[in-house]
């Protein structure tokens, strides 16, 4: 069995922690948490303890899943914790996973440690069908769409603006565009073209709803170069309707082979998921397994999904994965 | 420079040639046959040797690509050819991938060679998204859909029947039944209710229409139990609409998570493929480019798909890709 803690207990951790309910090979040692231990209940009853008790737990765990979050905790939290533990993160910060990687991979090299960091579905899986989409298509063109999803970031930026009281926001592929490239048109799209944005918004009363929709649609980066429309709704209706956090995207290569590339092929991988934050936790899991495997046969380091094996990922043997599935 | 052979001249082999050429850092030393090597003009003019000459050209050629069939050549030819080559073969007879693996594991091992076996998209890319799926998604279900696509043993099928002067045929996946796999509605399909089977037929003059079709219709594994179009067509019709090769296909993975599998996820991995040979050999020549480096690092013994770091398979460095496309 496979010994896991979780470092961190908001929507991913949760979702870790169910998905290590379900892996009839791992088991959770326990939650880890800068909060008060007691003043968290885990879903299925495991152990909540301090974060200052986990360097006593060393032995006792073999991967530390981090469940923190980009901007302020992994950073600093993965560099410091990979010095006595494997670890998985989900480090999604796109333009600063170079500096993260040099970072961590310094720290678990020298204390011999295995880590594998920006795992999810963007940076993760998204990442792995890019990179296989053009090696085997070097001639070609790459596309992702997000959505349809709540994008956390949008909808804070609503939330700030005089006279929202609370705010959903939904990222959307424009279908057209997306049908163009399935059709390997190989377009060349502008933000606009790409994606549609759809906000519910419940206004304090007496707010002025015109105004509040002109600052929406205007907001520059969020809003201003996207089709935006704006619902103003009930807070009953927010709480009905919009609890969910789907999302998910679609990344396409589009690429031509023969000898005067006469012949073309597209790759589509597509992502429809009714939980984001659940699905993420289950391809950090799945990573999980993977640094443990890493760590038995001495590769130690930073690692990112480009580089792990994907026997790794598995439960079952290769010798069953080849008779199964190959 | 990686220097690469090819064994084997038909569709596959002309395809790696062209796929060759095109990539950076790849240089194709000749083609292998054989035929009477003068009788074989390859298509960018690259050297054509007879078999008998393979033996003394080992110093000349990293990584042998095997183009050859996977009933008749395939099985000795990778065993035999790993003793003194690193090779790629794209053997894709699903049943009997176990005991290829183990032949061929034993005859590079013990050489100090790497081989990559049943390469390709089914075997190959499929397999691997079956894996990803299964690993992230433990509870789920697997769906592969094949088409829409040209068959050639199915077409060989028909070309047999007493009265056919040549035919094409084309499976297809039935569009009701991968819509309710993309809904998530998890369905139990029967083989009829996954594909469908059109068939355009030549008939030489004087044959009889109604009885081709009914043994067609009827032919027990290959045509019994789908739903079977006939369309008789000129010889004029078939060279003109039907010449291509395409085909392509579908991988989904469609499961649950959460303490009770209460969120559902689908996971969809499709290809549109105009020319099926000339794709397949796309494929063979980025793991070639794998057998290379996991060569340069001593990794021998057969693998597969499931065991290569993607990364391995992409022109570009690690540190390269990390920044671009991760």
């Amino acid at each position: 069995m496979i010994k896991i803690g979780i470092v961190g207990y908001g929507n991913l951790g949760r979702g870790v922690e169910c998905a290590v309910k379900h892996s009839p090979d791992m088991e959770l040692v326990g939650v880890f948490t800068r909060r008060n231990p007691e003043s968290v209940k885990t879903r299925t009853n495991i152990p909540v303890y301090g974060m200052n008790q986990l360097m006593e737990m060393q032995d006792a765990i073999d991967v530390l899943i981090l469940c923190g979050g980009s901007a302020k905790d992994l950073p600093t939290q993965t560099v410091e914790l990979s010095k006595y533990f494997h670890v998985v993160d989900s480090f999604d910060t796109h333009a600063k996973i170079p500096e993260h990687f040099t970072n961590v991979n310094m720290s678990s090299e020298a204390s011999r440690h295995v880590s594998i960091i920006s795992v999810g579905w963007d940076p993760g899986l998204f990442s792995l069908n890019r990179l296989y989409g053009q090696a085997i298509l070097p001639h070609g063109k790459d596309y992702t769409f997000w959505g349809k999803g709540v994008s956390q970031g949008h909808s804070d930026a609503i939330r700030r603006i005089e006279g929202v009281k609370d705010a959903r926001q939904y990222t959307i592929p424009v279908e057209e565009a997306l049908e163009s490239v399935r059709r390997g048109e190989n377009p060349e799209l502008t933000t606009r073209q790409k994606h549609l944005r759809e906000c519910f918004v419940v206004a304090n009363e007496g707010a002025d709803l015109k105004k509040i929709e002109e600052t929406i649609c205007t907001m520059p980066h969020y809003f201003a170069d996207y089709d935006t429309t704006v619902h103003f709704i009930s807070e009953e209706e927010l709480q009905r309707d919009h609890q969910g956090i789907p999302h998910g995207g679609v990344v396409l290569r589009s690429g031509s082979t023969g000898l005067d590339f006469e012949n073309h092929h597209v790759i589509e991988y597509k992502l429809t998921l009714d939980s984001n934050p659940e699905f993420t936790s289950s391809v950090l899991v799945a990573y999980a397994r993977a640094a443990y495997r890493m760590a038995k046969i001495g590769q130690y380091g930073c690692k990112t999904v480009f580089d792990i094996p994907p026997a790794f990922l598995h439960v079952e043997t290769g010798e069953e994965l080849r008779k199964k599935i190959l």
